[in-house]
Parts: C-alpha cells; sequence; structure tokens
C-alpha cells in the first residue's frame, strides 16, 4: 500500500482535484473518507491518489488528489452522484478557499520501483 | 499565490508525477527546487501543482507533482534536458522508492474561488 494507484495500461481518464483548504475543520476529515470509500463503488473506478500538505497554522494548506476512471462518462457520473454533490456543495460552502478541476485522457505511463 | 496552477483554457497537456520517497536526504530538497526552476524556464512550460506528505518519521512520504505543458513534444522536450535526466537518475538511484508517471491531455477544466 504505497499510496500510488494501481491502474491498468491506459488509456484511461485522470481527475485531477486541486485545492486550497480553509482553516474550517467542521467534518471536513469524516466528509472526506466518506467520498472516498463512495468513490470506491462507482462503476468504472480504478484507483485514487490524494496528498494534502499540513500546512502552518494559518497557513491554507494545497491539496491534490487524482482519481482514475475507466471512462469520461464514469468521472461525470461520480460528479452527479447525490451524496457527492452534497459533499460538493459543502466544499463551496465550507471547505475549500479555491479548487480546480481538471477532466484529462491519460495516453502514456511508466514507472519505478526500488528492487528489495 | 495559492499553489493552483493558473493554466489557459484547455487543451494542454498534464504529466501526473506520484512518489514514495525514501527516508533519505542527500541533496532532494535542492534538486526538486532547482528542477521547479529549470521546468519553468521551458519551452510550452504552463504551471506547476506539487504537495508532499510530511510523513511520520519512519514512513515513506506519498508526493504528487503535475506539471502542465502546452503540447506533449513540450513535455517530452523536458524528460530529455540534460541536468532533468541527471535529477531522474538520482531519484532513482536514491530519492525514491516508487513512482508512477501519467502523461494526460487535460481536456475540460473548471474552478471555484471563494469571494472575498
Amino acid at each position: 500500500m504505497s499510496g500510488i494507484a494501481d491502474t491498468p495500461e491506459p488509456p484511461y481518464v485522470a481527475v485531477i482535484f486541486t485545492s486550497s483548504r480553509t482553516p474550517t475543520d467542521d467534518g471536513y476529515a469524516e466528509t472526506a473518507a466518506r467520498m472516498d470509500e463512495l468513490a470506491a463503488l462507482q462503476p468504472g473506478y480504478l484507483g485514487v491518489e490524494a496528498v494534502r500538505a499540513t500546512g502552518d497554522s494559518g497557513e491554507r494548506s494545497l491539496g491534490i488528489t487524482v482519481s482514475y476512471w475507466a471512462t469520461e462518462e464514469d468521472a461525470r457520473a461520480w460528479k452527479r452522484v447525490v451524496e457527492h454533490r452534497s459533499a460538493q456543495q459543502a466544499g463551496r460552502d465550507r471547505f475549500y478557499e479555491e479548487y480546480t478541476v481538471r477532466i484529462a485522457n491519460v495516453a502514456r505511463a511508466y514507472g519505478f520501483e526500488r528492487s528489495a
């Protein structure tokens, strides 16, 4: 469990979600964990990678979450899931100062793993 | 300066670099900073977003860096820059336990920014 998603050979779709958090807690961790859980149940889900910097107090913490999907339609369907829509609204109401979502078609991939 | 890249309207290219670090320091921060600086000078560079989790000691820290490029050829040219190639080799020799690189064509993007 390295945190790197074990995706199949391309082509597939990446949704890159880059965000800057508000200082508010107010259910953020629970909502994020629940969305990870729910995303993994959706058709076409291939995996997720997520990192958030633990900012110094007062600093806005930057996060990148990349979710991987078999098709653009699968990614779009996840965006429309009712419980996810309500989390998106909470994101705009409370959790995020700013975010950008980019939908991208992965054309090539390669990697490296250190030998034991 | 939110840390979110100010990219133009799609289409453009995203290179998603997800990595798991070794515990080694040994010049990592300097190399990473130098590569950020050097990348920004390359033709077709549109921006970069980078987050690394500060892992508990002994834990392997996960990072995601997404660099944005005007074209796939621009991204490929950056991969071949001599000083970058030598940093890639240092990455395999010392800095990373594991990494995956995905080259993706950004088709759509949208965002949110909190009003002041």
